[in-house]
């Protein structure tokens, strides 16, 4: 790429693209020194403001970084945890063989609500006995990257609450209930700014983004039998989707 | 749920989470009004800033909304545009049967870059005729929702460029080549700041969150015959994956 004095383009924006060429093309590395600002306008004959904007831009994308009093920087991609082959059965608690490991918060046992029932598919206005919540944190390298709630109907798994609270064995608490476990899913997946929990949750402030993912759980029988509900750190956390 | 003066949880936070309870039960409804501060305060027996600090949190959260003059109301949740069964191959340009209607840009021809190299899982510093670069726009009811970047290898499909600028159909474009078009694929999805040329794309402000994507598209051969670079709007659109 060559800078067009011609062009309608401004040059502060063609020098951006030039910068980033570079960077793309590898002649600049992560974590290296780019020239200065003298540099550029020397070797491009451009005026300093003009490099002083394309260099401001690029800092505020988050490409370069200035470090003061040592030069400008390009800034090293920030290494995100990759959750492989994620899937809407990712995160369900009644396909995990133990729940030993997961730091899982005490079963709660919930009243029914609409907007839980509605993913259910509860006929409206049915009475029911509500869900038992399982609720763990996704914990990476003694960090929060993510929080997981799993709702499954008391309906289906009477027992659960207790024979968990007892420490039983998640084979003995599937057992005689293959066909309520999850074959298939479907769950939305959106981002959106963390609640006041959910931001106390991932230690993050209010109002910050995070990734939200929200679904159904399908048993060979047809039925819903846990509703998902799984939430992540932006910053720390990238999905692996095939 | 009660209030429990007693409890080492402040009466605001309860408050909170009896107006949420009210919310997830059905008893308040989207876009209808909530009792007034001074309702909640005789109701519960609560003082004024307690309840004002639990609305304001709530407020604060996007859950409920102010409306001056008029009183405290649930926010309506924005319907989001719903993008169904989510794969990696969602947005292969050369899965398409058709591109006349997706408003595609004029095909380029890019020189090969490391990152872009990488990828593809070429040999570093092997020399190669570079990519070409399809790009077209996500749209819905007139408001572009994302972006789609999809590079191909001049290497595998050396007159790309050419058929698509003289209007030739998908089907020719691909006839014997049904052993490079993708079959599978894998791709990560994160959160992020966009970047200059993102946040214009999508018509957002600089350093707005984006949804991104980026991966690989994998032919029968094995070899990676596409990587895709896709970017959505968080705020307009909702992922579905199964």
């Amino acid at each position: 790429m060559k800078l067009d004095r011609h062009s309608s383009i401004p040059l502060y924006a063609q020098l951006r693209e030039l910068i980033m060429e570079r960077i793309q093309s590898g002649q600049y590395g992560p974590g290296e020194k780019i020239p200065s600002e003298m540099d550029f306008c020397k070797e491009l004959d451009l005026s300093r403001p003009t490099v002083r904007q394309a260099i401001s831009e690029l800092v505020s994308d988050g490409i370069l970084e200035i470090h003061k009093g040592k030069g400008t920087f390009i800034a090293e991609e920030v290494e995100r945890i990759l959750i492989p082959h994620f899937t809407a059965l990712s995160f369900s608690f009644l396909n995990l063989n133990s729940y030993e490991d997961i730091g899982l918060r005490p079963i709660k046992l919930l009243e029914a609500d609409k907007e839980t029932d509605k993913l259910f598919r509860f006929p409206e206005n049915q009475a029911h006995p509500g869900y038992w919540l399982a609720e763990w944190p996704l914990i990476f390298k003694e960090q929060v990257i993510g929080n997981c709630q799993s709702y499954i109907p008391v309906q289906i798994f009477p027992e659960l609450g207790q024979s968990i609270t007892v420490g039983k064995r998640m084979i003995d608490v599937k057992s005689n209930k293959y066909a309520y476990l999850p074959q298939k899913g479907s769950i939305t997946l959106c981002s959106r700014p963390a609640k006041h929990k959910e931001a106390s949750l991932l230690d993050i402030p209010r109002r910050s983004y995070i990734i939200a993912c929200e679904g159904q759980l399908f048993a060979r029988s047809g039925h819903v039998c846990e509703v998902i509900r799984v939430i992540f750190r932006p910053d720390l956390v990238c999905l692996e989707i095939n």
